[in-house]
């Protein structure tokens, strides 16, 4: 993901110096123009506007406050927009260390994937101050397409993982559904658009409906490949389930979406987009 | 529903003759001008054409093939609509007691209720033959907006109690999520803005959302008022597990969303628009 | 399962007429002494002393009330003793069938398996008169071990269907516990140990364990053949849901084995014994 | 918990050093005769045999290793018995720096509640080294009767969680399946009676079964007072969910028991003993 965000930005004129951890992937960017740092801490001496994009909580907490970290070199008023997806109470965390440091700190989590990221068409959802985010906002206009400001920090994350809580349930029930109408005799293009025109409708159905050949260009008529994979769905929902048991939200459907999508990364579906579980609901052995 | 169907036939210069169990239900359409029949027979006598409204197939069975019921005279080629939402093997049981005597049976579910009823904006899902269906098409044209054909008999049911399956899945869903988003401390309005916008966005979140105050004019914002009651999404979702249930069907989702409206209806909730499970996720006591 | 009961009442000194549509089904017991009849009526005129063994409602309904039906020709007084495992309504259907007759139906589903009938050591759970319950229970003495007088016509099929629903959340719910406890390091045997002197304590753990190695002599440690197979566990879950909705009565988790035994039937493990829920829970790819 | 624990050991002739935040918790134990600490610290100084009982993981870690907690002070060679129930990973944190201060750390949670501290019929799930156990178990005899080596450190507090969601499925399966059985007009004690001689046996119903007049003596019996509160039930169910979303362990019913017991407290039944579950799904409004 950061890569391509890397490469929009350095495309719109911007100079862009970056680290990763794995060598391989600053590869491309250093070739496109970026200078490349050896530490976060050495970004942060160079950029006063940081976009951070990592796997969870932990690696957050370490890229920020850890040793040889960010804030260990912040300069006064930058901004930090960290994409990553994780707890919003650790978003809450790093901001408060950040603004220790007289830096500010925004959670900024995307919705739109690998495509959305080459094609700088990503949504952010941001939690932060007003003027933070308007700075933001200016940047993040060169790597996504809506920039949306979600309140306080951490509402950026509670955004995201409220919707992907709903869209998971939502792709199960199109699947649910399809599967028995299909059973049942109905065509599927001609449930589809029933649906599409009903108080079903939803994006699950009318723009990435999982039964193969009922829309061209989607995972599901393409063997599940590609979009948005089962195993970061399966992380998202971990994450609604913790924010859930911390506000002690009742989430019964959210609760049974995380087994169903653990189940599928444990019988093999960890790599296929997240519109499989039709696949997997709708065979017989 | 049947009242306001009647007079909308009248209204549209048809001759009308009905019949219902309790007179004080053709009260109004017999002042608007409908002939009143003594039983289903005795309309079947007189009217070529007939549209069924009951709640439940032994109803459907009894009016259509019991004694005095509409099979007893009716008409060779008569074409016979049943808006009932009724198990799809009991329509095309039916259907075949139909077809014996030279009649088309068609099931022809609606989605609308009655504020739909009254503005003949109704939609229906049809199941039957070609022919038969055009014919239904010209006059349920008058009582709906739209007239889908969905296949075979049986289609139709099909087709109405997935749909509803889906829309009870998606209605618990956004209920959850927008939950957990306010309790993480997320604007009501500006949650639903984003989800509306994404991949979760759907009808019971953009057109009927269940949080008071994020839309005018829809339940939620009428103390759960009017709209699509408790009990009648209760029964739909029993009709969807017995189908799941013969097709072996695997619906998960269905069968939980099944279970929390039966428990809706124990906690006297039953009278309310199905968009009250937000209110019983939410509130703590 | 009738094969078996017939021997035993065989070896019992009794003279036993048989009926059943597959003649190589009455081979064997023709062979031990049994005189095989043409109909269930032919069985009805040569014994006043009847028990069926039935896989269906419908089949129930068709050998007692259809052509060449057992009620044809039943003798007066006649104890009609139905092992039938089928919704509590059908078998109150029968028995008014009978006692207009002068006959008595009661409904006895059995617990134990094929092993228990081969032993004689089934467990009879009985609905009906008491008159009549005492006359089946000496019968049934000679091939079962616990006749239990459950209350009316009915409460037999109703005794059966719960306690089944309950077996079947219990074994769910050990075999997560298992597994759950396994992946934390916890050594198998150590750990049901632990719960079968707590408050976990259950059949499931402490005399079928699911888990390979913790028990011998069950089907968790013969590969999980023989014993009671998951589409047999998924038949009277189907029952216990179709009660429980006739009923209203709320089964949150009864309603979820019930799906989760479809799946297990639908993934190819239908004829396995239905302790293998165990296998699926906690095998990853 | 802990002060009936201290007056059972102050009972057995021990000498005893306490420390509560709370001062009115130690008063009734000064009173029999204890020491009273001002800090844990001050505790270690004195006592090479620690016991604590804590209610969550911050407490553990801080009443452990915070200023003036126990490590700062303990003697080489001293065990500490941890009886909170904790999220296993807590645990294996806390030995990890007690080991690095030579002391012998042990998790021990405890099964029984209030009465069985009184009573002194605990039983304790240990999970540590072999001699460190060997120690805790002669110690612990005094205020327990089942003292169960579980494995290594972690062990204690798996064994548990484990078993209490085995419980929390049980008791809900019981009062699905008794609510379902009783509305088919079965008589409750006749119920309890099959379930109890049936596959379906369980602690939760034939020891703590949840329907009133089942069993004399325990919560369903008085108005479900005293026992083991819903609220407990609902927190280890959320550390059993946080175990088994590190372990990737399918939880479908451990899942949805959360959910459930998660509802109870939100519905005003978190003071009430766990078995009140069949209260909630049994009432109609």
């Amino acid at each position: 993901m950061g890569g391509p965000m890397a490469l929009n930005l350095l495309k719109s004129d911007h100079k862009v110096v970056a680290y990763d951890v794995m060598d391989a992937a600053t590869k491309a960017i250093a070739d496109a123009g970026a200078e490349i740092a050896s530490t976060p801490s050495a970004v942060a001496q160079k950029a006063s506007q940081i976009i951070t994009m990592l796997p969870n909580s932990s690696h957050v907490e370490e890229v920020y406050m850890g040793k040889n970290g960010i804030l260990e070199s912040v300069q006064d008023g930058s901004i930090l927009i960290d994409s990553s997806t994780i707890h919003p109470a650790s978003s809450k965390k790093v901001a408060e260390a950040a603004a220790a440091k007289s830096a500010f700190y925004m959670d900024a989590p995307v919705s739109g994937g690998v495509g959305a990221a080459k094609a700088a068409t990503l949504t952010f959802m941001v939690g932060g101050e007003k003027e933070p985010f308007e700075k933001a906002e200016k940047l993040l206009a060169h790597v996504g397409k809506n920039v949306v400001h979600c309140g306080a920090v951490g509402n950026g994350q509670a955004a995201k993982i409220c919707n992907n809580m709903l869209l998971a349930i939502s792709m199960i029930g199109v699947s649910e559904a399809m599967n028995l109408g299909m059973r049942l005799g109905l065509d599927s293009k001609v449930l589809a658009g029933i649906v599409n025109t009903s108080s079903g409708r939803c994006w699950s159905s009318d723009t990435y409906n999982p039964v193969p050949g009922v829309l061209e260009g989607v995972p599901s008529s393409n063997n599940y490949q590609g979009g948005f994979g089962t195993a970061l769905m399966y992380k998202d929902l971990g994450l609604a389930q913790l924010a859930a048991s911390d506000m002690n939200a009742q989430t019964p459907l959210g609760a049974s979406a995380h087994q169903i999508y653990r189940m599928l990364c444990e019988k093999g579906y960890g790599s296929k987009d997240f519109s499989a579980i039709y696949k997997y609901l709708s065979e017989s052995e």
